[in-house]
């Protein structure tokens, strides 16, 4: 078993709405930042042991379909690296 | 002026409690999943022009500071890429 950190990001589909970036968005433009977009997003960072990075991916793939994302709103994509 | 998009990932330090992290954490171990830690992290995705990637680093990293971090609580990294 080797141990690997799996980074599943967890993004809006495009067109869902998202308050909490346009505010953000809004709150740099008071302080005078000039940007065009904001986009957030979520990351989780899952430490897990494994026998090859093909299996780690397939875990972390597999918590972000049940779990860590929502299918209805939100795409995800999942990295994997050695720790 | 060359497009950009700025990445910042603002993560709780290292001895911050992550109450949310821990929650999902143990919600994947009911569904059966073996993991030895989990960490969440929040993600922007900054579109915006800039003379150089440099310059937009400069830029992201200033939001970060002023807006999109709590320094008491968060580090953060910043990578930028042509758009």
């Amino acid at each position: 078993m080797t141990a690997y950190t799996a980074t599943v990001t967890v993004r809006l589909k495009h067109g869902v709405l998202d308050p909490e970036a346009e505010t953000t968005k809004r709150a740099l433009e008071r302080l005078g930042f000039e940007l065009e977009a904001l986009r957030s997003a979520d990351r989780f960072e899952v430490d897990l042991e494994a026998d090859s990075a093909d299996d780690a991916r397939e875990r972390a793939d597999e918590m972000a379909e049940r779990l860590l994302a929502n299918p209805t709103i939100h795409d995800y994509d999942v990295e994997v690296a050695e720790r």
